[in-house]
């Protein structure tokens, strides 16, 4: 069968440019052979299925049950016997995972996407051999392959967990990601390899639900790609709240003992520590799913660490062939992977589309939430550029106090000679949304003033980033004046 | 006594130009003459008092007690005996309210600020009169009053609530907005007159506490300032949480009767009703503050309205006298009095500053909230621009759902020769801080392809501005196009 293009995978990448690419009127599959729990085939990736969404309301989940006894009563609501009922967390979190799956579903038919259960394999630039994944019965794979033929192929495949030779998986005692995201109950003690982005958001999960939470990070450095003030406050916020972290510390053996997981690790100055955990897990990064996907004759350059290799427009080396999302270089980001897809879909439509690489938002859906665009602090001073920074902590923000969390500030960093914003970090409520402001700015080359003369609704979270601004030149309304 | 700068007013638009003026390094006072109900001086006007703030705590309050019941027990999270204790919800939306205007007095002393309690008024254009309050025993005004002389007076007396001839105050029966926010039992039965921004708002809250709660609202058109299509949205949601919205609804009078209020009103067929309420509010507007502002000698020219009249840079009839805020022309908001403030303080100090009236947010904090910024799509279509409008629903937004509330939409309007943003319109979760962005954006003069082309981060509510902005050209990624 013979395709205008072909995208092998359908997580946000893969189904962004199979979307956009019907809308722009081309005969488009989409192959893709995530099944869901309830057997049926579910579109949307790891994203959908056990990433950004599945993990987003288990910590709004999470963050309302823990408000209930520590912050609510201060506000006089009152509630006797609160319980958590995990069964029905975990159903609500599957309802909205199944709907957001099934939408996409619905989105391909009304757009006119092709999709196909099964596994997709590139064979030759125009070719790609697909085996249909029977879904219904035993979801095995032994249906025959086919051939399908396309102008145009984007392998959108995505990523998948590390595994750590020393922690292997262990049925739910020593689970990845998505097995975290499935408890059926509280674990008492919890371990977490790996301080970052999954692993602080999954141990505040459960640390919120009750769970001792120990978190274990390799690097000396907390959130080493953060601004480092950012980092400091994420730091001192995260011990506060009870996670317990240690840095520099790296994991040396694991077990499983009579239900229980025993840990090994050597702290920075080279002594042994020995921990048990009721479950642990491990969270120490992505790597792209790059295997499998291409027989060796097809010619696609795929580097030692498993990515495609692309140019700036995705393209592969394989004349008609592109690679977009987790698979290729940059960051490991849905809506980085997405402008990817609908970018390379435009381009083949004969449209001028690019991504701009240095405004990619990045969050860290914690309590508190961290946001940041741009260049980090420490990066700018290291390639001597002279700047200027503003910050105004929400202590100071009049909606913060009314939302009950008044923690953490934003920063904005300019250029000292033209004023030109470099990069904007925040820790605190709201960070997740404020980001988008920060980033359009960005986006239209704003400098400091121009958000400072930017008008900004009153009482919002967002008046933080206008102060912020005016920081930068000293003139924040509601701080005062930080001593030189 | 003798200042650069005198400032009369200390909430958002008077306490901002003299914390600006201090910071440009001008000898300032500000004098304002607002009691707390501790009997001290609290700064902040009515927005931290009884306005912007303590509603917005109320709100916060009550949305998280009516989720309680509603909401969380779909999450999995059951409590018992879930209770509000009014008195412990009123002492903590006064601590936010005292640390808050105590910030200001902060401010003030850390800026060099002279703040002073009592009431001034302009006798001449560089001279103001003042009379001391006396805080700390009567509150009298009988201490002798002094003259003060400025190279330049800002007047920023604010607003006070319109009232209404046939529903006078009565006690805690027949209350204004300030009454509103300090009720000590939650009335049965409520009655709100005016259908407006600060009646849906305390009708809301107090709704949601359990109040039976009608509206009356003496326009046909609900919300007639906003976009039809989002007043529409906005009705209906209205209606199904519970609020009674009557239209067409002119109140022709009111009685006290054994402690309960008795009102009547006609409708739009002429025909009359009666009903009675445990509590009324009245809030059918606001007038600026403009009595006893300044004697008729200063020459100051102010409307039949109250207003004083005054130029794009806010400059009134006399020379050095400036009026800002709730006081003159535009919307009464507390950002859009802020921005004047520090325009005009920024002017007097040889910089090019102004406000930008096209720019200027606007929000409800009501559930489902509601922003909008620029031209409505009914005073686009009545200048006879051609335009094109993007619609995208929040239910097919993640994180939407994940938080629990997934009504409403954002709306785009674009003009159709040259794509510019002309109007911003959102009703439902978030929507006070996404408004931001949208601000941002028209700020930049922005094309709905600009924030098309931006990333916004996922899963975020923002994301719904960017797919509201790909809907103007038919391009949103995650809603199945509309039928034309």
């Amino acid at each position: 069968m013979n395709y205008d293009l072909i995208v092998i995978g359908a997580g946000p990448a893969g189904y962004a440019a199979a979307i956009r690419a019907a809308q722009l009127g081309m005969k488009v599959a989409c192959m893709d052979d995530w099944i869901g729990s309830d057997g049926a085939p579910a579109l949307g990736g790891t994203c959908l299925n056990v990433g950004c969404i599945p993990s987003k309301v288990l910590l709004e989940v999470s963050q309302t049950y823990s408000n209930l006894s520590t912050l609510y009563p201060g506000w006089g609501i009152a509630a006797r016997d609160v319980a958590l009922d995990i069964a029905a967390m975990m159903a609500h979190k599957q309802r909205i995972v199944t709907r957001m799956t099934q939408g996409i579903a619905a989105l391909f038919r009304a757009n006119g996407v092709h999709s196909l259960c099964g596994r997709g394999r590139l064979i030759a630039n125009r070719a790609v051999e697909f085996t249909p994944r029977n879904a219904s019965a035993d979801q095995s794979f032994d249906q025959k392959p086919q051939i399908f033929h396309a102008e145009h192929v984007i392998l959108a495949a995505g990523s998948k967990p590390v595994e750590l030779a020393v922690a292997p998986l262990h049925e739910n005692l020593i689970v990845d990601s998505s097995g975290a995201l499935a408890f059926d109950a509280v674990p008492a003690r919890l371990g977490v390899i790996g301080g970052g982005v999954i692993g602080l958001e999954l141990g505040s999960v459960w640390r919120r639900l009750g769970a001792q939470v120990v978190v274990l990070e390799a690097q000396k450095d907390f959130l080493s790609a953060c601004d480092r003030q950012i980092a400091r406050e994420a730091l001192r916020q995260f011990r506060a709240e009870g996670l317990d972290i240690r840095l520099g510390a790296r994991v040396t053996h694991s077990a499983v003992k009579q239900g229980k997981v025993e840990l090994g690790y050597q702290d920075d100055d080279g002594s042994e520590h020995v921990e048990m955990f009721d479950r642990l897990i491990v969270a120490v990064g992505r790597e792209p799913s790059s295997d499998g996907l291409c027989v060796r004759e097809a010619g696609l350059l795929i580097d030692e660490w498993g990515f495609v290799h692309v140019d700036a427009y995705c393209l592969s080396s394989v004349p008609g062939v592109y690679a977009v999302g987790d698979l290729v270089r940059g960051p490991m980001l849905a809506h980085k992977g997405a402008q990817e897809g609908v970018m390379v879909v435009e381009r083949i439509a004969g449209q001028n589309a690019r991504v701009n690489y240095d405004t990619i938002p990045s969050i860290i859906y914690t309590q508190p939430e961290i946001a940041s665009v741009g260049a980090t602090e420490q990066a700018i001073e290291a390639e001597g550029i002279a700047y200027q920074v503003g910050v105004f902590p929400f202590a100071a923000n009049a909606r913060a106090h009314a939302q009950g969390d008044a923690s953490g500030f934003v920063k904005v960093i300019a250029d000292a000679a033209t004023d030109r914003v470099l990069g904007v970090h925040m820790i605190g409520p709201g960070s997740s949304e404020l980001i988008a402001s920060a980033v359009l700015a960005m986006e239209f080359g704003a400098s400091s003033e121009d958000i400072s003369l930017t008008m900004f609704a009153h009482p919002t979270l967002s008046e933080a980033l206008h102060e912020a601004a005016l920081a930068v030149q000293g003139h924040a309304l509601h701080v005062a004046k930080a001593k030189k």
